[in-house]
């Protein structure tokens, strides 16, 4: 069942933790799930999944966007589902299910409904998400079919199916199950994504739904979740475009008999385990980034937190730099530019920056350095860019694609 | 020599005033100008060029670049001239004198310095611009003989010249001449512009030179130039980037006599004659954006003025709306998507959206409308979106350009 490790950890940037094995695939103890064809796509493709977890005692935890426009499931999952035990989810693709006002926030209280009924759980144990056009209200009838659809075709091997039936325009599935080996026993984490920017013809939406059979408490659950969402789908960009329907939800079923108790080697363990994970997962959503060829991370490091981040977050977010990126042209003008513009008022700023560990600009001048020899560098696939400010202490990092002809394409030129 | 008023007040968005009339070129009295090609460019197109004005009393006002990396000839025209009586202007395009360290700022004294001896002014009545390639030292000696060139050249009907030396990746040059009737007489209002988004390799770049032959006070300069820049350079948006060298300057030689006092009738009418030409000239920078087909209107309208400017700015630099606008597709959603991005933590948001005048989303939910319909509105030159937030008070516009396959190809493709 093991798969090699570069299939799934394939980026520099991400080390595959010592103590953790890669899965071909399957879900941890006490869950199943299913992908089917319910007809909200006109495609006929996969459209609506289910998770559910048979254990009683299964904890979660969850995080969302923070637009001020939330679509309708997640208004719903917010305010109706208590969060720490959520034990079946139910997700499509298609349809955003957002600005569709009081009939959305039914339509999604009736998917919420469904799940309940099929899984056999209490409605406030059933998450809802939901991605696609948005403006449209859901096809209910097909939904409440493929809900059903899908209760009937869950399986302990269903998360692939199930990472299908999330995607959108998405090129390729981004899933993974891992073995983690723990000073207390052996348990499984899997994991299911899904985004590319954008989601056509609308949304920027991601999703990502993690299992695992550890036993956590809900505090447990909910600090895993938080640090590591942080340190992967929040540190990444494809167009800077927050979306209406981001969801990531951790459920925790026990079913191992491994207890992860709080400020444990077992917690630290598990916690690499899924911080690889996420971060992996997040690097593929950045890869699949619509018409990307090269994915970017820049690290930006200075004495202050507010003055890294903007900056971090300027270049990643920069269509001069993306697209410099995508040509493989080492333009760091384009990198001084950027972080000058988050940084108003501070010139002049004395500003250092390294691409591919090759300094180009020391102090906000141009230090000497080989361009043909940068130019090889910046037209590999992955290309890192090492920013100082003034000061120490502070650091931080965004992961991010280029901007190339098939962004365009996709989003101006196939319209509903 | 008056051309028709179609010429230049081109957009449907800014009203040509009833006491201005548009000419074909020239500059006021008192002020002369010229562009050459001095050898800064490979290509030998014109690069350098010089404003200068024979009145002693001419007073001035500027306005740059908030960007924390600030380019040498802003740095030197900021602290070593005296903002309120520039007299003369060396401006140079294909070399940006940005992140050129100490020998940058020795080479924006030594423009200002050979400025100063051909033009017959102190050096501190000596303003410096640059734009183009940064990183790269400035060639002095052909700035110079160029400067020593331009001096030579100078004429009353220079203008032409001198906004051709400014372009860069321009697709055109920008400028206009305006005849403008004030109750205490007649005046001549010339301005010549320079900004395509980006600067091919490199920079964001807008520069604006405006001159006037009425007398105005430094603190009536100052004033008209800060309200008339807020209101046109202050809100166009071709990327989202804000530009090391972006310079505005205004001067008033008062050659024509007639004296623009503080608090009349005179300044009000000179002040909406310069509101109407500064954009113009804006607009046109947006349309020629890199590879840009159509002008969007944003304006937002409610109770905060953070909020409507924050849902200005995200719908007019998101690559959503810029595509969808570029393919003429009537994409509301992106709209919604924008606005939640901008203002989170205020769902839900009871927002509205008009495109041309059709509503397509009341309080945050779509409104029945005629899709065919809106489809053939959004496909013309320029399209108007109107957002409502809460409340009532505020408001404000945002002009953007599109998102095409012609702004990757001059931003990845074709690189130094």
């Amino acid at each position: 069942m093991s798969a090699s490790a570069s299939e799934f950890f394939s980026s520099r940037w991400i080390d595959q933790p010592e103590h953790v094995r890669v899965l071909t695939g399957g879900l941890p103890l006490g869950f199943r799930a299913a992908g089917v064809a319910s007809g909200i796509k006109a495609s006929g493709k996969p459209d609506l999944g289910m998770i559910v977890t048979s254990a009683a005692e299964t904890t979660s935890a969850a995080r969302f966007t923070r637009s001020g426009v939330l679509a309708a499931p997640v208004l719903v999952t917010m305010e109706r589902c208590r969060l720490d035990g959520i034990r079946a989810v139910v997700a499509n693709s298609g349809n955003a299910n957002a600005a569709t006002g009081g009939r959305g926030l039914d339509d999604a209280a009736k998917m919420q409904g469904s799940g309940s009924i099929v899984a056999g759980v209490r409605e406030d144990a059933v998450a809802v998400a939901s991605t696609g056009v948005i403006g449209v209200p859901l096809p209910m009838e097909v939904v409440t079919r493929g809900i059903a659809a899908a209760s009937g075709a869950l399986s302990p091997e269903g998360d692939v199916a199930f990472a299908e039936a999330i995607r959108t325009t998405d090129a390729f599935a981004k899933r993974a199950t891992l073995e983690v080996t723990l000073p207390s026993g052996t348990v499984t984490v899997s994991a299911q994504a899904k985004g590319a920017g954008m989601i056509s013809p609308n949304f920027a939406t991601l999703l990502c739904f993690v299992q695992t059979d550890a036993a956590l408490s809900p505090q447990t659950c909910d600090l895993l979740l938080g640090v590591t969402v942080k340190r992967s789908f929040e540190r990444i960009s494809v167009d800077g475009q927050l979306s209406t329907n981001d969801t990531v939800i951790l459920q925790a079923s026990g079913e191992s008999g491994v207890v992860v108790a709080a400020e444990t080697e077992d917690e630290l363990r598990l916690g690499e385990a899924i911080d690889a994970l996420l971060r992996q997962l997040a690097l593929r959503i950045v890869r699949d980034g619509e018409g990307a060829r090269r994915v970017g991370r820049v690290v930006v490091r200075g004495g202050e937190e507010g003055a890294v981040e903007a900056a971090a977050r300027a270049v990643a977010d920069s269509p001069l730099v993306k697209t410099a990126l995508h040509g493989g042209d080492p333009n760091w003008g384009r990198i001084a530019q950027a972080v000058g513009m988050a940084l108003p008022g501070t010139a002049p700023l004395a500003l250092d920056i390294a691409i591919e560990g090759m300094q180009v600009c020391t102090r906000g001048a141009r230090s000497p350095h080989d361009g043909e020899a940068l130019a090889r560098l910046v037209s590999r696939d992955e290309v890192e860019y090492e920013i100082g400010l003034p000061g120490e202490g502070a650091e931080t990092e965004v992961f991010f694609s280029d901007l190339g002809h098939e962004y365009v394409t996709i989003n101006a030129e196939y319209t509903t």
